[in-house]
């Protein structure tokens, strides 16, 4: 019989979070505000949410007797990331419930299996086409033109895997750049900017989302986030309903990021983040309830706060080098560092961010 | 050759803090925020900071072995609370710096040295008088009058070892009730109300003021801490001056809470706390910086934040039995729970608090 959790958990209760990298830290930090204790479970020495975790189960993912121990020692299971190994959620799940759900956790962890689930919701969502080798990459070409962009199906993020075409004649080498991994040749969308949503929903089915974020990219990281985002009343309007479609289609429980493409015909999903995302992270000094409480309110069995913005905020990723501008940022007024404790400075990596918080402000709104 | 501090801490380094309180949990929590490992002294067995810290030496204040191996670990030592045994602050003051010092504790140990201190400052307190025995509160009664409050010099905590002299007739038995201990004869203050000011002062001699809260107490225990306080504009810049004047005259590092009396003819000093302080809660959900983060930055000799608050507040402890509101409490819009993972409830534990936050409004000032 499948495992259940019908009560919200009480205060002394223990949420597993598979992942302590920034993300379990600071679901950690928030699961302590309720009451509660994490046990982390992650294959890292040192790893950010061991810091601040009860419990540290350091162990592979193949590693049956460790997630054995794992379940036993915790109340419900969560996870910081979408690419968990299947084999640990088929043991997992036998013993525990896992929130999100494994269905929301199978969809986003391949790319064409997603945008086939969001197009049958009826949303837009980028021309695409499943590529498996060469010839499929020519079909492919015939959907979506170029300029295009082959991404692996799987375990892609932060633009890692993913190859640009400018013209057909880029075809050979993008295949060769996925090195044989089944992929996705998706079309360039005319989009003026990228918003997210921060969407939640609760083991009762409530749905609360936060203000869209407008998104900035850079070297196909996230730079920024700013809240509120420009975008029209019925955009704004479409984003949040979207988000609650997405959210009651999956039966989902938990918090989701949602990404969009803002074009004059307007929006088309990017992708979906079936946990707590990069450009929520405004929430953790715009809101009473951020995304990281409210994603354990959820997975808790609790009720969902409000989303309620009280503050305008500015979120940036400080990647590598920027650490050496922290303690410039700590003289800021209205600056709230957040960083994650990673001992080793590399370029690219993400060790921290700073919302900017400022008073709020009338809602910019495009007519 | 004292130990010093002369850099910032740096990322990865590690705070150790006495006392694993929820006040200890909470500066834990701040400190991850800010990249640091905690290491938390306490001799109890799951104490709500070890939950959320690195590490938690389980230990009593008497262990030298222990204090030992915790100065080693650690970069810089802290304290949740004052009442430290003396024995263990020697020890440890030879092998790592104490923030905030030693001298700062010294004086608010002691109810009768602290206010022989405050009143060298040319501050208002209290009459008061010492009593050894029971000639002595024969004397001080002819100082303070009744009704008057008979408390022990030290080690006294929310309403713990007082005893209440409606008349001379009651010295007799307030005399028993202090078991022999070394007390204070407090008189009466005709006061409208109570604030205080949680100030802090950086290692550079920067200080910085959170705005005055306004508090009610129940039961001796803090109930409510509402922001902004009632007091008028002068009343309001005496409270920050005069809490500047204090931290100046220690030379302190680090945050304190400033209980003050409001009566028509100006502030008196009800008492000092050298740590964050539960009428400071409030910052945690209406400032950038709350009062954790700021003793933090302090001890790490980090720049101060500046203690801008952008949400009016008002703090309610839940003690006891008030756990049973929390399922309605995590319904209400606005409202930011902060639970200290306390197994048992007990009457008279503080359990949590809950930060109601409403937005800014005009300051109430009366003229």
């Amino acid at each position: 019989m499948a495992p259940t959790l019908n009560a919200p958990l009480e205060t002394g209760a223990v949420i597993g979070i598979l992942g302590g990298g920034q993300l379990g830290r600071m679901l950690s930090v928030a699961a302590s505000r309720l009451g509660f204790k994490t046990y982390v479970f992650d294959p890292g020495t040192d790893c950010p949410a061991s810091h601040v975790a009860d419990q540290h189960i350091q162990a592979n993912y193949d590693d049956a007797d460790a997630l054995k121990r794992f379940a036993d020692a915790v109340d419900v299971i969560t996870y910081e990331f979408e690419n968990i190994p299947t084999s640990a959620l088929d043991m997992l799940e036998g013993l525990r419930v896992i929130r999100p759900s494994r269905e929301a956790l199978r969809i986003s962890q391949d790319r064409i299996t997603e945008k086939d689930f969001l197009t049958s919701l009826g949303l837009k969502v980028a021309p695409y086409a499943n590529v498996e080798n060469a010839d499929d990459l020519e079909a492919a070409l015939q959907v979506t033109g170029t300029p295009s962009i082959l991404k692996t199906r799987r375990f892609g993020y932060d633009g890692k895997g993913q190859a640009r075409l400018q013209s057909p004649e880029d075809a050979a080498q993008a295949w060769a750049d996925m090195a044989g991994a089944p992929s996705v040749l998706e079309g360039f969308v005319d989009f003026s900017h990228e918003v997210s949503v921060i969407g939640a929903r609760s083991a009762d089915g409530e749905v609360a989302c936060f203000d869209p974020g407008e998104n900035v990219h850079l070297d196909g990281i996230l730079h920024t986030t700013t809240v509120p985002a420009t975008l029209t009343a019925s955009h704004r309007m479409d984003a949040v309903l979207l988000t609650a479609n997405i959210l009651n289609a999956l039966d989902y429980v938990g918090v989701m990021g949602v990404e969009l493409f803002v074009t004059p015909q307007g929006l088309i999903v990017n992708e979906i983040a079936p946990r707590v995302h990069n450009s929520g992270h405004w929430t953790q000094n715009g809101c009473t309830v951020d995304q990281f409480e409210q994603h354990i309110r959820a997975v808790a069995g609790w009720p969902l706060g409000d989303g309620v913005r009280h503050s305008d905020v500015v979120m940036e990723n400080l990647i590598g080098d920027d650490m050496n501008r922290v303690e410039a940022i700590a003289r800021e007024s209205n600056a709230a560092l957040h960083l994650y404790g990673k001992a080793e400075v590399k370029a690219g990596r993400k060790m921290g961010h700073v919302n900017r918080v400022v008073p709020p402000q009338p809602t910019k709104i495009k007519r």
